[in-house]
């Protein structure tokens, strides 16, 4: 499969970063979803680079959706979403010296030269675009199933955002922020981290904390399809993810097992647990509590300062300087890309469960 | 797929924890791999519990391989092993009663009653014998392409060990410590970190850390199937596995670009890098470095306080007991889980990049 | 995938001819599907060879459910059968002299000659069996809804049987016969054709024609997984098998469009098609009309006449004379494998559509 | 996987007849492989409607590629081709009376009216143009290897072509030709009864013979992926197609063992088999003979005649007239839509056998 994912709701992406288009091919939606360009549009904006903290090239993310999609619904057959490549600016990457923590040596060894290595190529973060429009259209039918999902800032440098507490209102307020933080002071001191990295030509990461609301019991599978194994295989594909973890995760190693267990109860005859430290997951398979999961995201490897590296086409060491519009950190751009994976593999999920059906609106 | 992993070679596994046999069917491994059975037996001596740190339930791991075996080597055709349970003890189990932190609920919510629940049924961790003999005949394979694998415990309640540091050397040690750890001295805080947690009924998890020594540059996938996403995949299939990070991980949120970006250099016509801040993988695709990962390990969930809970057979709030012979820790049984886990994954991504005759003995 | 077959339901088979054990491990089944092991039983009987007809070699086909299965029903996680080889005399086989027709040749050139090659290994039809012990489970299922698949020997050497008529009726009748033909002088005929080769040391093939009956419409996709190319994709896997075709097939050549189109018609509010000449299948999906498909069996390859053919570790030309215990005819044997394949695939495609739970019996 | 097949190269289809668009992503392609834009535009011109004996509706076939090239060559990223829609014609379709024949009926069940049914939308064969174009470039990497595939009509309406004799030569011949035949005289008595029949507002099916020639022994899968199940399972995805058959196929049944089994020889210390019965196939592997097969291809379903039917929209029976443009044969057009699937199988098979850089060009 490669460059697919999923088994019911299958994603397909192609496009290079210097390409006339990128885009992506869903498989497996069920007919007579509403498309919402609106939205769609809405949530490409909110990984498009603005501001002072981000790259200059700005793409517009003019979408098309070209099969699949029939008076303004899907049809069920598989849907095909371009995005044309507008502000790509080729001149800047005609050499073939490596950028140290990008994809360049990885790629020539793996296409053996053959690769679009322009912008990143196949590689670049670019391509996420595709993948935010096709997230998107998930997210409208997993809407109308009450399920809700969103991403903030948990760290940078140092400086800590709040964890989620009232989930579905936390969810509602961030969705709506360019920048995704609950503090105000945190927002602040993150934007500054990031200014002040631009301006030595450097670059930060992260830390992003997600939440997923509403998944019913009994979603995913004990071997190999867990939700877990599952959402983190979809989301190491997001350039730049170094980490995933679940529930406390990492920190769960300082718990013993009678303050990590977490206690189950029925109110008013639904079960939920009175902790949720394993993050809305058992054994693979959702419980009914929010999914919590948190996601790595390493410093931006594009920077200015100059670097050791090598050319390939001359076999020497050498030093790199990077030109170019770059983005001193993209962990506030990544939070939508985060959730649209997230969709999307929800979406397969609960689909494999409940059958094909399931999505077809009611009425 | 469900139960099955792998597009090259492909790992199903069946079987629950008080049924006649675990097992697992490989299809795709190449013909003529010599099948080191002494070998299958020691990697399983591994995972076997032992000492006082152990559940008091010892099974024998004794194995069949009754299918795409012929004079002692692999044919080509679905290997199929089997594992005779013998030990399992049944009676401790009559009660619907859920145990915290386990899948008891989520299998129920699964499976609507119909799963056979008695000692975690398919969801145990019984099942991961099978994974681990599979995973022998992958690393013999492994080991004639000069592909070692090894893991320790990095972490266990505020004991640390040290970091690998000559990655070959300490492969080759670790694999022979019944007990994976470097430091003499973090072994015995961590032995009696466990003895103490068992006195009191109570359970310890904690993190290990792995290297993936001697794999090409080249292979892997940008999307969806680069080597984070499908190790990531596959050991969040391992009962307890919380969180995954590749290199520096989460810890990478603290550096800037400029420190974690990893120099290349041409060194004797081969390239590497100066540091290995990524973990051996740009792009999803690996550099030729040894790959570097840590899995999260949570505290057993089977433990001997009293926890509240609730019964499904009678939806009634409640408190549960848990009894029968439980592991206060799983950790060092873990790693050769993770370890087999990691020789399908790579034999998979290899037979895909170089063809199924990749791995058929030369001579 | 390989060995492997089905989205939904999939099948997995290993297993050599003489080896320890042949087997499948069947992923996806509902839980609470309701094992009837003497449906199993009598399924594989219609599978094992009998009278003077048939091989000499008869297995007792003693098969064991080691997973999945508790309380006598599916639990919903892999079912794996285990069949045991007991009647096999690998004495027989001890040459790497080709049988013409055979996949000796083949399998030497796939698996370099490490293949298990003794009575045809993982080639040999004595696999199937472990086919029909799966597809039991499935028609058990199938059944609750009220699909019903049956088969009948429609040609052999120039005497032919009568068509499908009431398919139900024809079906629930053709079941219940050891050879299965409808018309009793057609029977006589078959069997004394059989005889007479088998005296000749010689063997015939023939037509299966096959009916499924109850599958609703709109089940399958356009493009791949056409109900036609899936039940083809699983059905050439038979040994023998070198043709299908649906409905009018190839026959329908002869036919103009305005007489091989089937008119459509509503009755009592259901739609049914006047003719059925595109056997239940329209644009890859059913149509709610039986799906009716013919199956081309080759004549049996183990023959006692002298053919020419090559050593292969002498590298000469050579005569050889197969010996052993071989089937004149496999037909009748291959009917209740052809109603087993399409059983799995039917329970996929329904899977597919309906989700998981849809064979969740309601009680 | 739905809408995609293959497992090394995969192909994935989307776009409606009268949408903006249809395409194809292919990804599993080897980097370097030259891109034949004119040899794709002639695979293109073959599958174009032209003469009297076709729909009025004739496309450009303008493609784009807009992934996976760069300087001319595959990079070995998903390679995606767009191909626009000009001349559709949609007021045509308004009405929702089913077409006899058709896909209405069942895309109707399956999509539930969401689908967009102009033209035959997803269904419509239009979408093969973008099968062409895929295989074209599949078709390249193969010529690269030395293997040549092509097909003619073996019968119309009772007017028989030869068979295949030499098959390399008769290859080279048949891909020259715009309508596919042999024997001049057989090619005009064809022309001559499709003419007939779109006289009377009729259409008329046929036989396709095919030959892929240089394929080496030992690709395929024993069970499920046998290179007849591969072909088969993508062959009925081709609209009208209704039976396929390999080697002698059903006119084997007439044969006893003796006769049909193939005779292996050593020739020059090549294996060869005197006959070829199996059609290149045993046990589902190439044995090094030409693969041969036959397809069946049913009468076009859209027909000038006035046919009986049904109305979705009022749940009426009624009569049809269909209007519009529409071929009184498809099978000269199919041919190379057959050619282009075999390609893309083949091309998956190989690359499965020998690794992704098989197909990379030396030099």
């Amino acid at each position: 499969m490669k460059n697919s994912f999923g088994q019911n709701l299958t994603v397909t992406l192609f496009g290079e970063s210097h390409g006339p288009y990128i885009g992506a091919v869903l498989d497996g939606f069920a007919p007579g979803i509403v498309i919402d360009e609106d939205y769609i549009r809405y949530q490409l904006s909110l990984r498009r680079p603005f501001g002072k903290i981000s790259t200059g090239r700005v793409e517009e993310d003019a979408f098309e959706i070209v099969s699949g999609m029939y008076q303004g619904r899907t049809t069920g057959t598989p849907l095909c979403i371009l995005i044309p490549n507008r502000a790509q600016n080729s001149g800047d990457y005609g050499e073939r010296v490596i950028r140290p923590g990008h994809a360049d040596y990885t790629g020539y060894c793996k296409y053996h030269g053959f690769e679009d290595h322009r912008g990143g190529g196949h590689f670049s973060g670019r391509i996420t675009a595709a993948l935010v429009a096709a997230g998107a259209v998930a997210q409208s039918a997993l809407m109308e199933k009450d399920i809700m999902i969103g991403s903030h800032i948990l760290q940078l440098q140092g400086i800590s955002d709040r964890h989620f507490e009232d989930i579905p209102a936390d969810i509602a307020y961030i969705n709506k922020q360019a920048f995704p933080v609950f503090h105000p002071a945190a927002k602040e001191g993150m934007e500054e981290e990031i200014l002040s990295a631009a301006q030595r030509g450097d670059s930060v990461g992260g830390i992003l904390e997600s939440a997923i609301y509403g998944m019913p019991a009994g979603v995913g599978e004990p071997w190999f399809d867990s939700v877990e194994g599952m959402l983190a295989h979809a989301l190491y594909s997001i350039p730049a993810v170094k980490g995933v973890q679940f529930g406390l995760g990492f920190d769960g190693c300082k718990y013993y097992g009678s303050d990590y267990n977490d206690p189950l109860r029925y109110e008013d005859d639904e079960v939920v647990t009175v902790s949720n430290h394993n993050g809305g997951i058992n054994g693979g398979i959702t419980n009914g509590m929010p999914i919590l999961f948190r996601t790595a995201i390493k410093p931006t490897p594009s920077i200015f300062t100059k670097q050791d590296s090598i050319d390939i086409a001359t076999h020497e060491n050498t030093t790199i300087q990077v030109k170019g519009r770059h983005d001193p950190a993209i962990i506030h751009r990544a939070r939508v890309v985060v959730d649209s994976v997230s969709a999307l593999v929800m979406y397969d999920l609960l689909a494999g469960r409940y059958g094909t059906d399931y999505f077809i609106p009611l009425d």
